[in-house]
This record gives structure tokens, C-alpha cells and sequence, in this order.
């Protein structure tokens, strides 16, 4: 953890650098100070087939959901969301100029109780 | 929100419209009442590799997943995802005469504490 | 229910054998004893885009959300979580030798007033 997943509509193509906004929301995510740089993992799901809203073919969305370990205060999640929506929006700021798309974040917490992980890259990095 | 994501076995290729039942979904959605259009996102993520049941090769899947709001009674809870399960059964009615299929609807609440949103087309839609 | 999704990488293309993997979990939720063979849905979702750790090509990584119905005990709970993520991990031996993979397992339990399934394949199974 953190566990950022971006689902979006395919309408996106062409439109949206789905990699480049990864890289972005990453830089968002280490830019909080809350989270270890080898722990993070953003990732995109396109989605062929959607229906949003009044259904118009122009009609895009994308839906971010970030999940974190349990402990962190109040200020610091909603601090932490700010920071990563900030940097959603201004990516997709082509798209807001339109009347057709739609963008949002949701956080969840992780019981530790009911987490298993195992990473080969943190010795890497905690190395250095 | 209202945001509902169908992950399905790829093995419906060429059985199930998945775009239309994004929309069948998307208008029970709406026809619940308890939702704005402009907030409906209604999407569908294929699955290549899957393991259902007991292996067979016909053997296929459709999870709904379906989160809104927090504020709605049980009650208003319940008669939606019954409206939104019968479009979704309804929809899969010629998979259901087989001994093949499996579909499951569940609804989480999101912590508003803990959602961002920015929405370029409730402006558009609120205005008609 | 239990319903298991692996979201990864897309550079384990051609390293990892999905398939195989969701094959592999199946066997292993079955070998935890708690749960019935035709509940069992596993599968992968594959994400193009990512972003992980130091942003090096050869990151790559698994995260795996396992959903069970409510009221097992915290005991089976964990013996199955552990029994998922062992199999998890065998699977992924090769990767565990470089310092590029992150494996995580993430469980969650389902209120049973918020969801609904219609299963045509637990009549065929149960008739054996």
C-alpha cells in the first residue's frame, strides 16, 4: 500500500495519456510525505463498454480509488486526497473545459488484520 | 456516484451485449429514484484469465459492484439493488438456462469524509 | 462468494501464466475448507498503464482483493488469507528472485443485507 486504481471510460483514448497520469498521481502520492516510494502502486483499467450519464457518446468519466494502510489521522487522509484529486484535475483540465466529463476519488482504509504482502523492491530501495 | 462496475469472464464474448446492459443497469439506476442521471457511471471490465466453479470451459461470471452515497435508508438500499438485480438477471436470462452461469450484485457506502468529486456534466444536465 | 481479483502489471505478460495463477488460488481458496466449490470465482485484470515504486520498466506488480460473505470466524479468516497468499507466492517464486515485484492480498468481508446472487451452477454441482 498505497493502492491507487484509475478506472475510465475508452472513450479516454487519444485523449488522455493514461501513463502519464499514473506518473502524475504517483508524484502526488510520494508529495503527501505519507508513504514509502517503493510501496507505491498506481494502475489504469480501461473500460470498453460504459454508460454514463445522459448516455451521449462524448460522456467520459474516470473513477480513482486509493486504498491505504489503517492509522493515519483525519487531516492527514483528507490532505492526502486533496493532493492526489489536485493532480487529477489538472490532467484531465483539456476535459473540463467540456461539459462531458466527470471525475472521482474515493479512500479506503486496509485492515491489517486482513493484509498480506510481500515486496522485493523495498529492500532495493531501502538500500540506497 | 452512483458508480457500478461489472468485472465479467471473457467467455460472454459474442453471448452477452455488455454495452447494452450497461445502459439496462444505468436506467435501473435511474429509474430507482434516489439517483441523478449526470452521477451514473455505469461500466464493464473483462476478465481474460478466470477460474470459476468447478473449471468447466463454459463456466462464466458477472460481479456487479455497485457504490453510492452515504444517507440512504435500508430500505431505499434494498429496493434499489433488487431493481438493479432484476435488469441485470433479466439481461442474463438465456445464460440462466444453462447450468453454467453465476451473478452476484453487492453495494458498499462511501465515506464522504473520504470522497472527491468534480462533475462537468451535472452543470450541463441541471440546466435543461 | 468468495470472489478473487488480481489487478497486475502488464509487463508480466509472457513472465506469469494467469491462467495458471487463477487456477492455483481456486485450488487453494477450495483447500481452506470454507467455502463451497461453486461459489468460487477467480480472475485477472490486466492494467496497461502503471505506475510502481521508482518508476523503473521492470516494476511490476500483483494485488489481489478477496471478498468472502460475512461470519467467519478471525481465525479462518487469516489460515485462508494465509493459505491464498502462500499459494500466491509460489506462484511468483521467479519474480521474488528479482528486486522489481510486490505481491499484496487484501481481504474484505460482504454485508449480507447488501448483496444479492443468483447461481445457476451450485444446482449442477450440488446434485453430485
Amino acid at each position: 500500500m498505497p493502492h491507487l486504481t484509475i478506472e475510465y471510460s475508452a472513450n479516454l483514448d487519444g485523449k488522455i495519456d493514461m501513463a502519464g497520469l499514473c506518473r502524475a498521481l504517483h508524484a502526488a502520492i510520494l508529495a503527501s510525505g505519507l508513504f514509502e516510494m517503493g510501496a507505491i502502486r498506481v494502475r489504469a483499467v480501461r473500460c470498453a463498454a460504459y454508460a454514463v450519464a445522459d448516455l451521449l457518446a462524448e460522456n467520459a468519466f474516470a473513477d480513482l480509488w486509493l486504498r491505504i494502510g489503517a492509522g493515519r489521522s483525519a487531516a492527514d487522509k483528507a490532505r492526502a486526497g486533496e493532493m492526489i484529486f489536485a493532480a487529477a484535475t489538472a490532467h484531465f483540465a483539456p476535459l473540463f473545459k467540456t461539459p462531458y466529463f466527470a471525475l472521482t476519488l474515493n479512500l479506503s482504509e486496509l485492515d491489517p488484520a486482513l493484509s498480506w504482502k510481500k515486496n522485493a523492491i523495498h529492500p532495493r530501495l531501502r538500500a540506497k
